[in-house]
């Protein structure tokens, strides 16, 4: 029986070279769940092959900074001269639906979506040590032992936000990680500040 | 990997008839967990076969009114002359043992222990129907229709007090809530408010 029929908006965040992308696809893998990706808009060109309102929301910096004046955007940066956000209409409109709209960001962007969503379900994906995190970093090839380093000092900072989440998930084992959102899922829509307003209008009829 | 390792203290309660004992043997018999009865105190005789310290504790009045003097009680309540209540202290032993504690309780009971455990879980199994509950009432062929008039309009007030809950399952099928409660406990245990502390230990080390 279904009480609460809006869906939840999931951050999954954590530091750079935790895993998050994993876990976000392998979620996704699991059959019998509703959920969603959220799509980000973007200033950057389209690159070949990517399709407007599937990969990107692709606009212009004038439309961006429209919507980001009329508080449309639940979290943005700019990376190399151009805006990445999560605009919130379209989030909204999938919640309404009953769709779990799952947004994987980084620690910055999920600090932001919360101060505009408290609604939200935050979720801090952590190393299992510094080691393991070193070595995810270092075999990503594409980086410097530079930059290696200022990731690990970034993420040093970042876990002491991991307070303002409500739940902290280790990514010891993937399959391990996925179970742990799975249950946090099932055990979010039976909160009685979600589920109680649909208990009551169902024993009234 | 386990960062909470005190265990919690789960409060399963809800209105007379809706199958709370139920879904507590069929939740104690699944397997992978550390569940544990919390054992009443009580100032009834034993009965035949049941043993002290383990269907309850059984001990005089004198005795009892001492253990609620100095608020040892989580909570109590007295039928037909008798004392009944849960203490606190072998409750702690438990928890601090790693195990999770559960406790079937009614309503008013949970509202006692809510005031004094801030900490534990509180589930509130409900009825999927009135009728539902009503015929469950009806096929425990010791009561008169009398007092199933009594328990239904008692549990009628007693839903109001699912607010006070932090989760709410209804039980349409035994097997279905159980999972959810499952899922609860998963889901508390990543809690940041309970995990975050092992996690720092963790990353110390």
């Amino acid at each position: 029986m279904k009480l609460n029929e809006k869906g939840l908006l999931i951050v999954i965040s954590g530091p750079s070279g935790v895993g998050k992308g994993t876990i976000r696809k392998a979620l996704f893998k699991r059959a019998g769940h509703n959920l969603d990706f959220s799509i980000s808009m973007t200033t950057r060109s389209p690159r070949e092959g990517e399709i407007d309102g599937q990969d990107y929301y692709f606009v212009t910096k004038e439309k961006f900074e429209a919507e980001l004046a009329r508080g449309n955007l639940l979290e943005h940066a700019k990376f190399v001269n151009n805006y990445y956000g999560t605009p919130k209409d379209k989030v909204m409109e999938k919640l309404k639906e009953g769709k779990e709209v799952v947004l994987e960001i980084e620690v910055q962007g999920a600090l932001q979506v919360k101060a505009k969503m408290q609604d939200a379900v935050f979720i801090f994906i952590a190393p299992p040590s510094w080691e393991a995190l070193e070595s995810r970093l270092v075999n990503r090839d594409t980086e410097t032992s530079d930059i290696i380093i200022e990731r690990l000092n970034k993420a040093k900072n970042e876990i002491m936000f991991a307070s303002s989440y409500d739940y902290i998930v280790i990514n010891d084992e993937v399959e391990n990680a996925v179970d742990k959102i799975i249950a946090i899922i099932r055990a979010e829509h039976a909160k009685c500040k979600r589920a109680l307003e649909g208990y009551y209008r169902l024993m009234e009829e």
